[in-house]
């Protein structure tokens, strides 16, 4: 049985769950290594089973031609395909994945098979993708590399009348010239009063004289992502950012400071926080100092003021503390951060000093 | 009140349910405009209020400043906001979308909110957007015209020893060129065997001076998107190619011709299949025939066997038979067609008889 498979039967060994129906797609191809969609897992004792369509079916003898694998063809819907898998295996018991299943798919579980106890389960595979193997760090490294290097391309590039698609659209291609197979997640280049907004979508803002510019950008390899934030100022940096940069800076080290094996995830962001709040921008500071990443761009675990739960050696977590001036600058520094058993090892490693953010055109 | 959230009044009033409380997030975005992601909708009466949080303030504000608003800090969750939101509205009874929402999100509503009767609906903002309207229709037909012109720049510029990736990535680049927000979704080129599986992705085979391509793509323009699919021979058209691509092609021409409204979607499905069935291909067709698109890739309606339902004017749909000999070869053939009052217009034109595959290099 493969190791991650095996880690995940002793989880449902302690909630004496007899089964799981695997439905997220991640969490599929986190356990089989099958890339496509729409496909499940059935898993029970010591056996495992894709279930899936005829378009998959190729794809599946080469990614996991080692599972017993049910497909079905036009002609039937999933669950029949549930069905027949769930009644091979002869299970009684089926846990399910509570937050990947909807309310409509539930309800045809139970119709089709009336018989059968569903257990809902939270976050199973999720808790077993929290604490990265070694290979997987591996990975997480190299996208990292691959977005730095795509970041400075960008940056050394950099011109008066860019667009902030454009730039977008540029590190994109530095990313995949790299070796990357795309972008971790839609590339936020915001320019000036753009970068007060957490989540702004590039437009066509240009690059001027005395622009700053905000870049989120993270670079996928091998299915996982890295996630950074850095800001550049053209020509000199304006009162305001120089005033808000540093505080910003600040929190994060904070945060980076406060990461080890045994914290409570509120405290690392109270850590950020407590700074931007005693610089008197705890109000423009609107979102959770940040979240695992993997095979999804947000992963657990996530620390936020209202979250419970600490830090384990091998989680690879994001620490990106922002302050948000609306209709005039944002500023957000964010790094990715592993939790070592000594405490903690920042994976990225691009210059983040306020001098360093300046960039003469 | 906009008409889309008076139409939507409409089928709730027909069921008889008080309120709505959208979740899917394209449907938040047909219904608001809103084009951020975390945020949920309450319909009531005639009052409609977003629920979002602080990272789309602004956003919110420029996009559907009209709604309002309940925003929550990073001190509280959404089941908090959803409590806030329905006990201001007064209402007792609210409907959910059961496909969208989770079992576990559900359990939130039910504990926070227990004394609301909550009334699981099924796809009603998915069936307004089915029928499109005229500024819909024509965001669609750019999204073909920048897709086809980018496909011609493909094919223009092919060369031996390019890889599928690489032609993906410069099929991207094009439509960016052209004006398009990117891809409608991850672009398919299979060179030779790989074009049999259906959901192929590019690696790193090359373009040989015999190579049989397949180019499955579509192009984001406005938020909408296109879908098509053309075969490329390089050289000399091979055998298996000169006697798979006519059957697909006359399934797929017989499959347009059956669409106008009141058709049942599974006879127009059976146009195709019957076509390739009768050739002794039934079973390399392991898919269904088509499907909705709009403001993503796969929407309603879908055509295929199992299907019920019928097309209406206003309906978008992909016609994509196809046939697969695993190893071998692939071969599908796909075009967006709009159901009119008359009868059907195909919207994609790119030239797809046999001669028309066949490229020099």
């Amino acid at each position: 049985m493969p190791a991650r498979i095996q880690r995940l039967k002793h989880l449902l060994d302690e909630l004496a769950i007899e089964s799981l129906l695997v439905t997220d797609e991640t969490n599929v191809r986190y356990l089989s290594g099958f890339t496509g969609d729409s496909s499940y897992l059935l898993i029970s004792g010591d056996r495992t089973a894709i279930l899936s369509d005829r378009r998959y079916e190729t794809q599946i003898a080469a990614q996991c031609g080692d599972l017993q694998a049910f497909v079905r063809g036009p002609d039937r819907n999933m669950n029949q395909l549930v069905t027949e898998a769930v009644e091979s295996f002869s299970v009684a018991e089926v846990g399910f994945e509570a937050s990947s299943v909807s309310c409509s798919l539930f309800e045809g579980f139970r119709q089709h098979l009336p018989n059968v106890d569903w257990k809902p389960t939270e976050g199973l595979v999720q808790k077993l993708r929290q604490i990265k193997e070694p290979e997987e760090v591996d990975a997480i490294r190299r996208a990292i590399h691959i977005a730095q290097r795509s970041y400075q391309a960008i940056r050394a590039t950099l011109r008066i009348g860019q667009t902030e698609l454009q730039i977008a659209y540029e590190l994109e291609s530095w990313i995949r010239e790299f070796g990357g197979q795309g972008c971790g997640f839609p590339t936020i280049i915001a320019i000036d009063a753009n970068a007060a907004l957490p989540h702004a979508q590039p437009g066509t803002v240009k690059i001027d004289a005395d622009s700053t510019v905000l870049i989120d950008w993270g670079a996928k390899y091998d299915g996982y992502t890295s996630d950074m934030t850095r800001m550049i100022a053209i020509g000199t940096i304006q009162p305001k950012l120089a005033e808000i940069y540093p505080i910003v800076l600040e929190a994060q080290l904070a945060a980076i400071d406060a990461i080890r094996p045994g914290v409570q995830l509120a405290a690392v962001d109270e850590a950020a926080r407590s700074v931007i709040r005693n610089a008197g921008y705890g109000d423009q500071f609107g979102h959770g100092l940040g979240h695992g990443i993997g095979l999804q761009v947000h992963e657990s675990p996530r620390m936020s003021a209202i979250m419970e739960g600490e830090l384990e050696a091998g989680m690879i977590v994001t620490v990106e503390p922002g302050i948000y001036l609306p209709g005039n600058l944002g500023v957000r520094i964010e790094d990715d951060v592993l939790v070592t058993s000594q405490g903690r090892e920042v994976l990225s490693s691009s210059p983040k000093g306020l001098d360093d953010c300046t960039v003469m055109l």
